[in-house]
């Protein structure tokens, strides 16, 4: 396939070509995984998230053009589960990356709710392995918001990172979130306004409750419009990054990733299936005999599992 | 089986003993409905929930009563998703229903969420079926609370009963739970409290909303302590039953009801398949295979789905 052999040779349009198909959930999509799969792993994936109005795509800026000068090829994936929109729109209007538009180096795309039928989280891990086939070093998953949705999204990353502002709302928001639980890295940005300092201890404090972890995330206070700890930003994600290699937990957590995202496959092929069979007339026609009492509930229930599990086997691609 | 006999009987011992299997989920449970289901069908089953501290095991009571008054035998499925305990044991401390202990013309159980490995409304669903084959006329479903649970439990009545007091919440309370929606009678208990007639008013003003539907809810006053009331229940129960069957809206509804529980059994059966295969050592080494990149997600996701079919397919009863 032509766009196998692009997105290898990391040719920009076949990127998008490929993203594109997984968006549309294509029965293509499933054979460029199935031949992309194989070249991935290699990139390292970061995960950014925090509450809407912390500042993350300034942020993203600013790591970009720090990763680019360390020599690093950048894929970014922003992912908005509240918009609609894909592709290029959304990037134009809320996340203001053109500086690296013309970078060869990097690769930005955003990613909405549309056409996701495979779900948003199954799509944008397909979307962070095109890139890591093509041959980008670091990978970063933007979320605009801390929901449910955000939140499993964040499970493809090796490292999350929680940016937080003072005045952003409570901690105590992003705590009940169940955000905190995943996050690797906390970086405070908007550092020089009032209520920084506040947070950050806050932050330290509740780090203190947790106990001796193998790793206690570090809080990096940062402001980003000024380029400030952007570098200390790097140097933990590399830290972190080490650590995952060096303590086992790397591997541990993208085997934990893998068993998940197969469970959610398997889940969403068979609701998919089932949603059929219910609208199947030979089922509605079991239905009104059992209506009538010429069948029975668990002996139907088998029956229509064995179609349901049969029809899957035999799908091919 | 014996127990069958026994059951169709309207053996009281064998009715405990039937509704204990399909607690405990026993392999016999299963062949035990399937040769009690084409007795089923015969019994008017009423659902009743509410609020806690709504009245509603002194309104049962006296329901009871009146039911035994007009010659019906009366069964009465009392389901608690918030406590482990069924069987007797809750009965005693909670449902003071004891007046009916004696009468050969009542059958009382309690459920509980204990063991219910098939879920409390599939649990529940099968007790009143074995209610039903048993031959009581009328089968009153009560739940607790107005969680999720306890709405999806209601599911399986003909008519439901929303039982509510001046005074036990704002209206608007139960109106977000999503009841409203699927109750065909409200009753307002203690309807001798301050309140009472602001309680009726507004639900009636609600009902105006809803415009000119089939049936339109009747709203009615009640104070089951002192047997107020109580005669209307059965009236207007009566007058649901008959608009059930006049309009066709009884069949639909239980062919509905019907479609469900089958996708929800089916449903049930695949998540427990999809458990037990996550514990497969087999899977664990795929998933090490996945993660040396010697495998790819979507042919694993094809092969497992594939190895669920042969594992639900050849199970029996």
């Amino acid at each position: 396939m032509e766009l196998i052999k692009g997105v290898r040779q990391g040719d920009r349009r076949s990127i998008a070509r490929a993203i594109t198909l997984i968006e549309e959930a294509s029965g293509e999509a499933e054979s460029l995984m199935e031949a992309l799969y194989p070249h991935t792993g290699n990139a390292y994936i970061v995960g950014i998230t925090g509450p809407p109005g912390a500042g993350k795509s300034t942020l993203l800026n600013r790591l970009i053009a720090h990763l680019r000068g360390e020599g690093l090829a950048v894929g970014v994936i922003a992912v908005d589960p509240t918009s609609p929109f894909s592709g290029g729109a959304l990037l134009g209007d809320r996340v203001r990356m053109t500086e690296h538009a013309l970078d060869e180096g990097v690769f930005i795309r955003s990613m909405g709710s549309r056409g996701q039928l495979g779900g948003l989280a199954a799509a944008t891990q397909d979307a962070v392995r095109v890139l890591d086939a093509a041959g980008y070093d670091i990978i970063l998953v933007e979320t605009v918001g801390v929901g449910q949705t955000e939140l499993t999204i964040m499970e493809l990353a090796d490292t999350v990172v929680l940016v937080l502002t003072p005045g952003a709302g409570d901690i105590v928001q992003v705590w009940k979130a169940g955000i905190m639980e995943i996050a690797d890295l906390f970086l405070v940005n908007k550092a020089d306004r009032d209520g920084a300092r506040k947070l950050i201890a806050d932050l330290e404090e509740m780090l203190d409750l947790a106990g001796k972890p193998a790793w206690r995330p570090p809080v990096i206070p940062a402001v980003a419009t000024e380029r400030r700890g952007i570098a200390e930003l790097w140097q933990e994600l590399q830290r972190h990054q080490a650590h995952l290699q060096e303590s086992g937990e790397g591997a541990a957590r993208r085997l934990r990733h893998l068993r998940r995202e197969l469970r959610e496959r398997m889940e969403h092929r068979i609701r998919r299936r089932l949603e059929g069979l219910l609208a199947d007339p030979a089922f509605q026609r079991d239905l009104d005999r059992l209506h009538r009492r010429e069948e029975v509930p668990h002996r139907l229930v088998r029956k229509w599992l064995a179609s349901l599990l049969a029809g899957e086997g035999g799908e091919s691609p």
